[in-house]
This record gives structure tokens, C-alpha cells and sequence, in this order.
């Protein structure tokens, strides 16, 4: 007897506190289908397309400068990480590697379109030449005056031009795996950005650092044109809303029912008043979508 | 003529919109030295330790559980971005790789302990079994009830119980490479964690994944903790605080003053009030510091 009301309490239990549980199919049939919400909605073009509808954007992003990168993969992890949040321009500067090698495209994983659009120049004055705002991201301290901002913030620098009808070009300099940007690269930027990092380990790839700024961008962007994703959403199959107060007492009484019908309560009636309590105390906490209720309305 | 003026305005410039123009050596003796604010200050303690620290750290951090790895490099990449962020805890279930290899090494980059530690487990209902709260990273939809939420509102979550006399132990779980997590997997979480990309090139790599979410962790924690890196801060090398209009129109009359040493203005007497105008709506624009018109007083 004991091992029917723990199975009835731990099914609620389990279902009500994922959620998960789904409906057994005879249920569905006459449900409205599984909605998603429009965030998560699949594109309708292939990934073929990425990169042009990137380009596309009428947004501002910034581009992606990489100073005398010298490991293929390591740009072709940039690039993946760059179309990931719609950033589309890379511009390379004196690289040591060959950017449109098989290990740079494998890494690229897809986002090929990129490395074969990106820009080389043999140094960093006429790369920036048309830009009219640098930053460099650097996680040492160097002997000059400048302003260090976290990725968050250059975002909204980036997205603050928006709404004027002459847009500033924005460019992100990173320096190469082993050394980072030289004092002189950083000179020529109008700020620094650092990574807010844990001090003792504060080393970030190459690759790394350029996903953390790019999907600040994205996040910004996003916000901008009222199409971020929501912080939180409810996910639903077949769903009829949450369960309200009554539905679970509902459920209690049906419960303790249950209980009655075995005799649970015949040898310990004085434990019935607390046993109540606790159910009641159990079930009232958990968020049980209805169909989940509407199940036990059967047995 | 001409050149000197040009040369003239264009230092101005240059020196004032970037505030880069490092002071002359004698200028430097008598002013106070380099700062740096505290949170760039670099740590006393080794790289060595940051393991250990890390995993004292009184505040909460997710452990990280990768399931079904296939990739040494990959995990070895996971285990440098964590410990970028402080987060210290590596679970891996059911690996088809061998986490502790040159490559994987290499690519942790100095995070060896984060590896060395990392507990294996043949399961991922055993791996969890001691957690309080699980979410899964994905970006398919699947055919359930669930709450999708985004890196930031998860990092507040896991920040949440930072109060709490008992607090909550999460994990976040990772898919393999190839097919992400299962939704057997995911139905062992209490919720999903979708990070806002680009929807027509959505497959984040794994180690950019774990690199965002630990990202999120780090900036909560650290805001929590009131250690959060500052939005904007200036790093000064010698630095005497930014030159007021007062000092702008000390600038604006010694470039007047040497015009007129120069004879500039004697064939164009009528240009010399829109030539003033000009001067000052350029040099009242830019954030220039003391030190730098200091410079100016002994020409």
C-alpha cells in the first residue's frame, strides 16, 4: 500500500517540479500543438545564407581586427565565434599563418564565408584608416593615459550611434597568441577594453575573447531592435497553463482519497491531520501545468 | 608658414581626442606616479595557485559536466575558459577522449589542475546525484515543457542562494560536439539555457559555450561580491586631471599668439575671426589633460 502513495507523491512531485513529464499521446490528440516561441523559431534559409544576410544588417557592428594572428585555427575559431553573433567584417593585419587553410575553414565550421571576405593588410595604420573609432582589448597595463571599459560598456558605445543619421565605423583590435598587442598597436586605439577576468588567470585565447565581444555586440544589438531573446520562456508541447491553487487542491483531496480507499489512515488516524499539512506543504510549492492534473482524473 | 600651423593644430588633435601623447621625461619627475586601479592590479600570488584559489572561493560557482566529450583539444579549452572566470569544477561523463592528453593539456593552457581534477563518471544520473539544480545548455527546441533561459538569468539564479545559510549546488551540462545534448539529458534538468546568437548560424563550439556561461558566472559573482571590473575607468600614467575651458583658451591664444609671431593672418586679416571660431569649436571638443598644455607654455 505504502509503495502506491509514494509512487503517487513521487510522480507529482517529479512532474510538477521539472515540468517535464510529457502527456501520454491519447491526451494530445485533441491539444493545441507544440508552440515555440518566435525567438527560437527556425530560420527559414539555409546556413549558406549567413553570411550574406550578416553583411546585410542594417545595424552597426564592429569589425574584428586580428594583429599578426599566428595560428590558422585559432581564425578560423574566430570566425565561427564572429558569424555565431552576427559579425561579419574581419580584417587581418601582417598575419603569420594562412587564413584559408583546411585547419582555419575546419574550425571555421561553416563560416567560411568569412575568412574568405576577410581583409589583409601589412599594417595596422591602413587597416584603421577608414574607421572612425578603435579599441583594443589588452589585459596588461601599459605606461600611458587611457580609458579601459568592459565589453558591456564598448557595446553600448558601438550601438549609441544607432539613431544618427551619419554612423560611426567601429573597429576591435586583438593582438597576436603569444604576446598580445604591442604598446604602439595600442596607441592607436581611443580606448581599451579589458575582459573583466579571474586576476590570477587572467589569459584569455584568442578566440575566447573575441566570442565574449562578439556576443556582447549581439546582446546589444538585440536589445536595441526589440528582438533579444527573453530572459526566461516557457518552452511549451501541449500546454494549458500552469496549475492554480484550486487545481492543487484538487489533487491534495484526491490524494488523501486515495489514501482513504486503501485504509492508509485505518492504524495511525492521528497522523492524518499532519500527513495532510504535509502534502499539502509538498504540492503547493511545485508549478504542475494542468493536463498533468487532468491525468489523475482518470484513475 | 603654413606647415608649422598645421603641425601646430594637428598635435593639438592627435594629443587631445586619444589623451595618448606621453609626457616629456623632466615633466615626470616631480608628479605623482603610474596608477593603476586596484582591480587591474596585477595578483601577488602565482599563476600556480590559481586553482586553489579558485576552488576556495567562498562564493558559489556551477560545477561544468560535459557529456560524452569527443575532442582532447576541446575539453582543454573548456578548462582554460573556466578557470578564466574562477569556475573550477570539471565533471565529465561517458568521455571519448582522453582529457588529461598533450593536446588537451596544451590547450588548457596552464588550467592543468581544472583537468587533473575533473571527476569521470559512466553515467549522468551519478554525476548529478549530488546536485541541487541542473541546467542544460541547448539551441534545438525539443518535444517538452520547459523554461528556457538566457546565460545572465541563470548566472542570477546560481547567484541567488548566495545568502542562504544552505546553499544550492548547480551544474550546467554540455552535449557532445556532434549532436549536443540528448533529450534523455535534458530531461534530467530542471531547465534549459539557450545563448542568444544569430539564429541563422546558431552552433556555438563547445568551448565558446562553456566560455560564455562562465563569462556570465564571473560578472555576477564579482557584482555581488562588489569586485565587479568598473563599466569605465581611467588608467593614468601621470596624470593631473583634464584640462577645464580655462585651460582650453589658454591653448586657443597661444595658437593665436603664434599665428600672429608668424605673420599668418596679414594677407587674410578678414579669415582671422572664422580662423578663431574654428580653433575653438575643434580644441573645445576633445578631453585633453593639464599635463599636456603644460607642455605649450615654455614654446
Amino acid at each position: 500500500m505504502n509503495v502506491i502513495v509514494a509512487y503517487f507523491i513521487f510522480s507529482c512531485i517529479t512532474a510538477g517540479v521539472c515540468a517535464y513529464m510529457p502527456l501520454s499521446k491519447p491526451f494530445l490528440r485533441n491539444r493545441s500543438k507544440r508552440m515555440v516561441h518566435p525567438y527560437f523559431r527556425t530560420p527559414e534559409c539555409s546556413k549558406a545564407m549567413s553570411y550574406t544576410i550578416a553583411s546585410n544588417n542594417s545595424l552597426p557592428m564592429p569589425c574584428i581586427i586580428l594583429v599578426n594572428p599566428s595560428l590558422d585555427q585559432n581564425v578560423g575559431s574566430v570566425a565561427r565565434a564572429m558569424l555565431n553573433f552576427g559579425v561579419w567584417d574581419l580584417r587581418v593585419v601582417n598575419p603569420s599563418c594562412n587564413i584559408l587553410s583546411g585547419a582555419a575553414r575546419g574550425l571555421a565550421s561553416g563560416a567560411d564565408e568569412v575568412l574568405e571576405n576577410a581583409k589583409t593588410y601589412d599594417n595596422l595604420k591602413s587597416c584603421i584608416a577608414d574607421l572612425h573609432c578603435v579599441y583594443a582589448t589588452t589585459c596588461r597595463t601599459r605606461e600611458m593615459n587611457y580609458e579601459i571599459m568592459t565589453p558591456s560598456r564598448a557595446a553600448e558605445d558601438v550601438m549609441s550611434t544607432v539613431n544618427h543619421e551619419i554612423r560611426k565605423k567601429y573597429g576591435i583590435l586583438f593582438g597576436c597568441e603569444k604576446d598580445g598587442l604591442s604598446t604602439e598597436d595600442v596607441t592607436l586605439a581611443n580606448a581599451v577594453i579589458s575582459i573583466p577576468t579571474f586576476n590570477q588567470f587572467a589569459s584569455i585565447n584568442l578566440a575566447q575573447s573575441v566570442n565574449i565581444l562578439c556576443y556582447e555586440m549581439w546582446r546589444k544589438q538585440t536589445e536595441i531592435a526589440n528582438i533579444a531573446q527573453p530572459d526566461s520562456v516557457f518552452q511549451k508541447k501541449s500546454f494549458d497553463g500552469f496549475a492554480t491553487h484550486q487545481d492543487l487542491e484538487f489533487l491534495v483531496n484526491r490524494l488523501e482519497s486515495c489514501l482513504d480507499q486503501i485504509s492508509y489512515y485505518e492504524l495511525h488516524k492521528d497522523k492524518k491531520p499532519r500527513m495532510s499539512l504535509l502534502f499539502r506543504n509538498i504540492i503547493n510549492r511545485v508549478s504542475i501545468y494542468i493536463g498533468l492534473i487532468d491525468n489523475f482524473k482518470f484513475y
